[in-house]
């Protein structure tokens, strides 16, 4: 299939498209990013790219990076992990205390902000420098050395964190936080700061197209099995409160970021990254999940 | 693929399984079913069928039948519909009334209770006899003419159906109910008593796994898109507060129903149903989602 | 104390008094009050009276009714009557689903309309004709005989009873309905459908003031104890969503209606009522709250 | 009245009494508590004491001393405290996080914790030295020098306090508390760690029977308004999710502790301050509900 042709036409139609969305206001570094940036970049499991706009330009992935965390713990753990985190949608917005509060501390899935927190935990309590290591797994992923995180927008987030240091304090109370609180929120902030361009995200989650083998190091990062849950957790829980949304309309597992960024993944096929900054009040990238949806409508590719 | 060695394996593996579930107890008239039935039938797109147990008796498929008023529906109607209900998992039990009154009277999915209520509305307002019309269209799509109602187990469920009642009620003050409130529930009751046998689910459904078409009488049921988008909303919501557990574990789009029924899909490929009615907790058949699970683990073929 | 020149300085205070407030709009019928009226009428335990304005005029006491049906309850039933309805505040908006389910089909309080309910049901479990035994005792309260339900007002709030069509399916759903639901409903809506004029109102309720006796034909109407405990309900549970600002501004037990009234008691003292159709967005009369207060302030009489 | 003969025929009634309910675990230090425990000390307006049992004995008075923070808020602030906490009855457990974000960090009243963390951040804001203040100002009131804070218990609570901290920092995330998070947990904790005898706690709160003056020192501690205020407070949120059931068999305004403790006022006659460290599941003193309960109505007089 000629993914750039079909990326072209997916530029030309957008050409007029008004995305009425706004940058993530919360965290106040994040605002000062450029509305208009827009990038995109495919790579197809035979490892040939193709992109368009600003691909090769590093934005903060922030919740994208809960995939690579998640994917770390469970190559570290075996099914108790589910005990900890449920793989259940949320059904309510992403950083809601109700429902953890009526599940008593287990969070509904390791998206959410409740979840990602519980992971960190794990992280920490597993390895002896889990931010030196996660690092280095998202380098060795995508191949590139230059990725890391941005202290400036870790620092900015703590500063506003609020509803996650709600978060982790409910959990410990209810035992599900085993580590220091400040010690998980740290690596948490510092976590979602990782800066990314579509070209490295792309590579860095192409192995989820792939089984669980990624092509550029010929290495099995997970296990088949283990890398089709991934897939099925990013397809139900990966879009905060739009999940349903985005597989109604994309149909394929991925994941945001409230940075503007999306990647996902038609497996056995390629893996895609997306990249514009406004966006919808469910916090989605609003031209991302248009390209994505026009992008599976004219490969007939989704996943269903 | 050799599908009938492979249901034979799984039988073979089932055979010491202990599934410590209930069958249905809520309504009066399926407390009657022999607890051990089992039955699987699957068919590939190309027709081939494969089945073990019990696959050619009837049983009460419940809430399976709300595909079937969906994708009615959604023949006969424009986008307008999601104006009426929403395609995001409820994220709690599946007649819970606190999210519809939060949301206005607007049910997070077609599948749950208060969305299937909504659906049924809509069928009434657009058809002749949607009674007639719905079973038609079942007959056809499998090709069996002896589908029918079970009115005792409408009969039996409308006596308990109090919830239901409160739903439609919440919803008609939030004007969100166009027709009469009894003959809506009416409509409901007995779209849920319909009988299939496992063959007669597979063969229906079968349309699903062939982005709209019916390969029985070679029809095109509906579109592309819309294929695909009925298979996304069961991915994430045909299975009550547990649909990230079954894309977790077995990995397609599927539907299941309070009588043990599960019917499922794998697109390009096949469509599968299994009857079973001990159930678990959330509501879903244990022996029949463990089925699915080993048979999509031994075909290495979940859509993930 | 000179209760009249009390009253007089607040009708003088109330003179420039401008109340944002609007005719409850989602009973029809009730719209077509004036909504201009104010009337107050207050009698001491020694029977003596005291006025302003339209206090002979009738109109549509709503909720102010359940303290009726309350009473005659109470006087039929011994302490189980509390295993099925609570006593406790609602913490929310006054026709919630939420808390009913959560707390599995037991209202928290006999004034909220789920409770209320409850309290119909049961006094339709213990009478012949329950509709007629509540007229008479209003009648016999306030020795008025021409005191009657107004059907214009109670066939208006059927046919937008939805909601409390949908609380009680709920509770029927839980066993907490023992009658048929259509039965309790509509001696719900009528009992909800008295008229009364504020002079009636403060005489009915005056029992209450005087540990349960009625001063008109000297008779006690309920024992000391369960007199106390009907007050300490309205104090905790009178006024919807704000019975702790009325209790926090005028410090005295009372019931407010959606019609714009409000009567409340000063035990050992007074019952007065109030009317002024225009209402807050919680439900109750504005100035009919101001009156209130100033009367308690003017009199330094609450009861705290 | 013969209160102390009142008194010792209810000590007699409860001789064979049993109370089934636990002494407080949550809070590690207060487990030591001897459960038999029991003090009664009543104190009229003119002065007069009656007591029982072990009324000289210092404990935890916990919850009980969020109404001296209250009083010494209210003597700072004027109205515009109200706009950073509420009045009304929470409706649900005495921490849910629940209702504190749906209604956007402000909390429902200053009883429960939420409240109670804003009340003691707007004394941080207030006071230089709000510990030292809060405890000049208990000794003022009872006249006992002895009154100090236990550094064990609070110490204790700290350690576990995981549901305030979550709490706090849910509020900070909505702007409601102005002072650093530690600051403000670190002076709740002490708060709630004083210790009182039944008699220091009963002379405390006496003047909330006298319209807001001591007669101990003869000195108007707040306006008459103000007093009958906090009166109104403690009735409808003094005891958790059980003021209803506390008004409806008690009928006075009051407040508990998870020590055992409760003090009630009856306005205009006397204050009472009771001591039973086993709790039932709402965490209000079984036995010291119990005596409350006898004593209104064996003097019949509630305020109801």
């Amino acid at each position: 299939m000629d993914y750039q042709k079909i990326l072209n036409r997916i530029e030309n139609e957008l050409r007029e498209f008004k995305d009425a969305g706004n940058v993530a206001s919360y965290i106040p570094e994040l605002c000062t990013v450029e509305p208009s940036k827009f990038g995109v970049h495919l790579i197809t499991i035979d490892n040939r790219s193709y992109y368009l706009g600003d691909s090769d330009e590093k934005f903060s992935i922030q919740s994208i990076s809960k995939v690579l965390s998640l994917t770390l713990a469970f190559m570290l753990e075996d099914d108790s992990l589910w005990e900890r985190v449920g793989v259940e949608p949320s059904g309510t917005s992403f950083n809601s205390l109700v429902q953890l509060e009526y599940e008593q501390g287990i969070p509904r899935n390791p998206f959410i902000n409740a979840g990602a927190l519980v992971i960190c935990d794990i992280l920490i309590s597993r390895l002896q420098n889990p931010k030196q290591k996660l690092l280095e797994f998202a380098r060795k992923l995508s191949g590139s050395s230059s990725i890391d995180y941005c202290i400036r927008v870790s620092e900015s987030e703590r500063q506003v964190g609020y509803k996650n240091a709600a978060l982790i304090n409910l959990m410990k109370s209810y035992g599900n936080i085993k580590n220091n609180i400040e010690t998980v929120l740290d690596f948490y902030f510092t976590l979602c700061s990782i800066e990314m361009t579509c070209q490295e995200l792309a590579q860095t989650f192409l192995f989820l197209a792939l089984n669980g083998v990624n092509p550029l190091i010929n290495e099995r990062i997970i296990s088949v099995s283990k890398s089709k849950r991934i897939n099925a957790i990013m397809q139900l829980c990966g879009f905060y409160d739009e999940a349903g949304e985005f597989s109604f309309k994309v149909g394929l597992p991925g994941k945001s970021g409230i940075g503007g960024g999306i990647v996902a993944i038609q497996p056995g096929k390629y893996s895609v990254a997306v990249w514009s900054p406004k966006l919808n009040e469910k916090g989605n990238s609003i031209k991302g999940m248009k390209v994505l949806e026009l992008l599976t409508t004219k490969t007939q590719s989704s996943i269903f």
